[in-house]
């Protein structure tokens, strides 16, 4: 018992950890502060309970207006767990692990009430209504990660899902004003593949007070940052390429999204206008 | 110590809990589970260390490739809260509580990388860029709130400050590549104002297996929560309006959308394209 959440702290920061107080401490604060993402997983299937214990976690995070504008799939079958992974990249985890939940922007539930009570809906078609259900999955999903790594579990988020997400939507069955958002494989961490905090920006490159404000040292601060992560990634057997790099090959151009730069044309297709 | 999950779950299913067993009992769980909205405060300042660790938490969400595509404006200054307070549609708890977090989908940060670099980035420029910054503003935010609910802190979402989003980035000061995807008041609850756990649909309703299928009771199942939702209205001095009235005058159309119908605009308007 002597990894402390200051310990967390100094990993997430790569040294520059804020000052910890006692009345801070907090088991929920505790698992929040040590997630790491997970890659290798057993086969293990998930407990029973464990998935009802997690849509409720899902269903208790806040959602917009009460419209409860999601959905998930809980992918079991694993010749569509082998075609998702195919079609987001090759992730071989998504095999791997016994679960892949499919989280979903959906406003076809709207739409049956609607048609149900004989009244037309008309807001799905305006940018903030996609936006909103994306976001609101979001919130349930990450609610969900929250509550997995508590029971012992491990999560990875599978933003890829979009490269293809046409192809997706349609293997999954999803009606018109349905989009999926986002992918999150769950289960059990593999014991024998290691994990670490990986650090972030320090905070005063993200948080601003009362007017956003350019950091003075930004660029001075980035290289720090960007040297902390090439740590990280050769103490972890990674590919040493620091942050900048990084960012600016996955943000280069629409090639570089590796299919993503068709979203709009999907979710449009999938009957959301983005007016 | 008579209160359990059991108890929180009956109240978020209206009745109709999963069943729960002891190995699922976690803090965690416990905090997530027990979630209710805010929308009462007390003044007072947030204590000392507490921000730091609400953005430690932030920072310890899951973040697309490492890419950190999001910013925080930390709101105190009286004035600009009861400006903000204003253009969310005159919400009071914007004004009384001590701390509005605007949330920032911000690709400004990528945008001076590559500047200072020398190279060009355009992938800001797709729908999918927007949407996965804003996500990832939605995870990071998400851990906000389950770490404020466990250090006896209240919070409510802020959708409505995308009601008026160029005025929002505007007094922010926002730089182009940056959007407010939405507020986050936290601070102390009121004791004088009782809050309760919101029901929400059945599981069976959010929930697919393998493929998206419309549950055949649906109507009527939606009709059950209609009534659930009208009892717990009642019993919170609300407004007995149900679940679908509220949805199909929410969706109407887009003035039901109170400024949001124009969040394309102003997202375009910020420097994103949505290609």
């Amino acid at each position: 018992m002597t990894h402390t959440t200051t310990d967390d702290l100094h990993q997430r920061y790569a040294g520059h950890a804020p000052a910890w107080t006692p009345h801070l401490e907090h088991p929920v604060l505790q698992s929040l502060l040590r997630h790491r993402s997970v890659r290798r997983f057993l086969s293990t299937p998930l407990a029973p309970g464990v998935l009802d214990a997690l849509v409720a976690a899902a269903q208790s995070a806040p959602t917009s207006s009460n419209l409860q504008t999601w959905s998930v799939v809980v992918v079991q079958e694993q010749a569509l767990r082998d075609s998702l992974a195919a079609l987001a990249g090759h992730q071989a985890h998504i095999a791997q692990a016994p679960v892949l939940l499919v989280w979903v922007a959906d406003l076809s539930r709207a739409l049956r009430l609607a048609e149900a009570a004989g009244q037309a809906i008309e807001a799905h078609q305006y940018l903030d209504t996609y936006l909103m259900a994306s976001v609101d999955a979001g919130l349930a999903a990450q609610n969900v990660v929250a509550a997995a790594e508590a029971l012992g579990h491990g999560t990875v988020y599978i933003g890829a899902l979009r490269n293809h997400a046409r192809e997706v939507a349609r293997l999954l069955a999803l009606p018109r004003g349905a989009m999926p958002v986002f992918g999150l494989v769950v289960g059990l961490p593999d014991p024998a593949a290691a994990t670490a905090i990986k650090p972030r920006l320090a905070p005063a490159q993200v948080v601003h007070f009362d007017r956003y404000r350019v950091p003075d040292d930004e660029q001075e601060q980035i290289a720090d940052y960007d040297a902390a992560l090439r740590a990280f990634q050769r103490a972890n057997g990674l590919p040493e390429v620091g942050w900048t790099p990084a960012v600016l090959q996955r943000l280069k151009n629409g090639q570089s999204l590796n299919g993503r730069e068709h979203l709009r044309e999907a979710v449009q297709a999938a009957g959301f206008e983005l007016r």
